[in-house]
């Protein structure tokens, strides 16, 4: 009788998965289950425990997939502050809605708007005019529809544009160079994207009238990288943009054969030619516009115990559909909290945040932290690194979290994820929270082909691996049960 | 004595061979040096033979590298009939002359000129306004600067356009879908091709207001295969673009969604939502203009043998450099040419042809036809598939030849070319000679990423493997000097 009954809590339990809804906490229904294997003999050995999380993603999750596919889709490119970002918004709460998750909301913010325009490039001479494949960086101020031209003064790195002394940079367009090399954790971009972040800013100081750089990018394609770049307050921006790396290969074998045709020859020596672009960009400001973060959870079954959050963005870069960047984080967060809810009620709340505006300057990760900052939260983890596998785990947790971190570990390792040995550095929307104490855990994806896409019209679904897709989908939802299902004693 | 004279003998080989100039040919030399190791003992062993031609090539080559460099660099995309095809006529001049050819010259012919102008499209409804990545084909009409929008008539393949009743066409812009697979020999172009050559003839006939097609091309990315389609004469031209397949796949699942969107639900049936686009194409047919074969020769020693002749296009698409179509094919051939050259003049002259106007309808092969085809010609050869290894020889060649289709095969083989069993096929542009019965021998590249990068603006410089082009240079040099030391029982 025993075993009767402990068949029909299975049953029910699986009724109540496939309809989505919650069923009771995992810890309870395994406690339950133990005290019947105690009771019965023979028939013990043929009773399997219901799955957790990881094994339901592992069992067939196409959550992940579904919501990258109709979110690119459907919405396709979703720039920060438009009418696209605000459509996806709407997507996204009757999404999360539809999927089961409570407390699903808007979070609306304020945030300055900047749009691309045209982008027209071309080398214009000595040699016969040639076109380039340029895309404007974020915050590049307008050419005029006329466009600029003007001699290129080249830097091989962001470092030797900072070396400069101004009176061979005043006038002229810049170039930096500096190819980006790839590697699995991404470590370069840092390193490689000065040029980006903060070239434009050191160029109009100098007095550059433009400047263009080599795309951070490991690809070969014709296809610019787009991103942002910063001015400092009281710096004018100037026009920014970026050229794919064969353009910018095409610019640097023109650059050096230029420097051996000799105008003006003097017993001195000789100027060389001057190598000449003409560029045309006209972005737009458009003031301050809304954005909004999306919000859902899993409600824990604890009311007094803090939330986990995790966290991805809604919006992306306008160029592509933005798959790996980010839709393909929201589909893995999410599938990954539905997955653990569909186990079983989780002691701690899951909070969901996909949040708006990250590209153009993480909007939707300050405002979430001015709304909520004050708020304790257990632990933050952000999946924003495209959608190939997670092959490292790296923790930033308390002295008390050292068995948590382990059974994690324990967790994702039949998986290929391996321990790292630095400490978890969060993300950016979860930046702020990480900052200011919380917890964190990285699940580490596989970065090696990640900048061949990042922020290019290429970011499109078909570069996503559904195999890798699951994958992270079964690590982070191993993950999460075990922080979701965490005590007291050991986060926050 | 005798062995002095030998060593004599090659030092002033090399001497001739280092200066470019020609030196005496291979089967006298090797004849007199044979007939030194009879005369001579135990020096015999330490003289070699002087190089040939591939081992000319294999020492070393970077002729074809600097021609598809500077080509490439200095000039750029060259569309047939534009002023920079005509550049492009002049650096060849020069060029060809500087490498110590003869009787360089160019040979104009008239053609009729159309050239890209503005190119965008979106997928307007009935989800947001998404962008799509549009290339114009060659001799597609204009929508005018306004654009058109229309519902999107979707058909799987050319087939099924063709099988497609009127009704069902007219008024639309037709989208034509069937994604290229990859093969090594490419012979997937003709298939699969068919929706560009002649799917807006087809389209046009039936009324539709445009053709959209999936781009003839194997990559997955955001750069659109271009390609030259033809109307019927009599058949008013439409617009005809071709999207990139990453956007062709969202054009698809789009249309699969809407396929479910109901709208006039009846107890008959329901009409789908229709799926809807915006095009603007604004090409122009600028009439007749002059475009021009560049020829140049390695004179024979035999001046009654009839020549080899050899051939590349120099045109080229407007979308990239056209590196790998054609500037490498024109790279190899020449580099060839030369080796052949420096180790010994041939007994058959050597003619290369660097045709123009071939992207846009073999116009340069028409004319050297026109011009020369009635002169006898030995056999011809054509490099227009890439820069990739040459895999595999075929052959079309007289009974006669059957000792020389086996020497060359033997001489190819040690660089990793085997021996096809179907006839050869020549290429566009001496495909008038061969249809008229002069001998053809194919060195097949590899053309397993050809159309990843075929007709795109990813036809740069940084797509060539150098090692890989060397080895065209290598095999085209080990052919070439077998033909162009024939006899004339062997070919015509």
């Amino acid at each position: 009788m025993g075993a009767v009954l402990a068949i029909d809590a299975c049953a029910r339990g699986a009724a109540r998965y496939e309809s989505g809804m919650k069923i009771a906490p995992t810890p309870a229904r395994l406690a339950g289950i133990a005290a019947l294997l105690l009771a019965t003999t023979s028939a013990s050995a043929s009773i399997p425990p219901p799955p957790g999380a990881a094994e339901l993603a592992q069992r067939g999750d196409d959550i992940a997939w579904s919501i990258t596919e109709d979110l690119t889709t459907e919405i396709g490119p979703r720039m920060a502050g438009t009418e696209a970002e605000a459509a996806a918004r709407r997507w996204a709460v009757a999404r999360l809605k539809a999927m089961g998750f409570a407390n699903v909301r808007e979070e609306q913010f304020d945030m300055p708007v900047w749009v691309r325009g045209e982008e027209q490039a071309w080398l214009t001479g000595p040699f016969l005019p040639q076109k380039l494949a340029i895309t404007a960086l974020g915050n590049s101020a307008s050419t005029g529809a006329k466009g600029i031209e003007g001699d290129i003064a080249y830097y091989e790195s962001f470092d030797a544009l900072v070396a400069a002394p101004e009176h061979l940079v005043k006038g002229k367009i810049v170039f930096v160079d500096h190819k980006m090399q790839p590697t699995q954790d991404g470590s370069g971009y840092g390193y490689y994207g000065r040029g980006r972040f903060n070239g434009a800013n050191i160029a109009a100081k100098k007095g550059a009238i433009a400047i263009v750089i080599r795309s951070i990018g490991t690809d070969a394609h014709r296809n610019p990288h787009t991103g942002g770049t910063n001015f400092e307050a009281g710096v004018k921006p100037i026009p920014a943009g970026a050229i794919s790396n064969p353009d910018a290969d095409q610019l640097v074998r023109q650059w050096k054969r230029t420097l051996q045709m000799r105008t003006n020859e003097t017993a001195m020596g000789y100027t060389p030619e001057p190598l000449r672009m003409k560029l045309m960009l006209t972005p737009q400001n458009l003031g301050t516009k809304h954005s909004g973060n999306v919000i859902a959870e899993v409600p824990g079954s604890d009311p007094t115990a803090s939330p986990v959050i995790i966290a991805c963005h809604l919006d992306s870069w306008d160029l592509g559909t933005g798959a790996i960047d980010d839709a393909a984080g929201c589909g893995i967060i999410t599938a990954a909290a539905k997955h653990v809810m569909s186990a079983g009620q989780p002691r701690r709340t899951i909070r969901i945040l996909w949040a708006g505006a990250e590209e153009v300057g993480v909007f939707g990760g300050k405002a979430y932290f001015e709304a909520h900052g004050k708020e304790k939260h257990a632990v933050a983890l952000e999946s924003d690194f495209g959608a190939d596998r997670v092959w490292r785990v790296d923790f930033k947790l308390p002295d008390s979290a050292k068995g948590l971190a382990d059974r994690i570990a324990a967790a994702v390792m039949p998986f290929g994820v391996v321990r790292g040995k630095q400490a978890a550095n969060g993300g950016a929307d979860i930046g702020a929270l990480v900052q200011a104490g919380v917890p964190a855990v990285d699940l580490a994806q596989d970065g090696t082909r990640y900048f061949d896409l990042h922020h290019t019209p290429d970011d499109t679904l078909d570069k996503i691996d559904p195999a890798q897709l699951r994958q992270n989908v079964v690590v982070w939802a191993a993950t999460l049960a075990i922080l979701a299902d965490s005590t007291d004693s050991e986060l926050p």
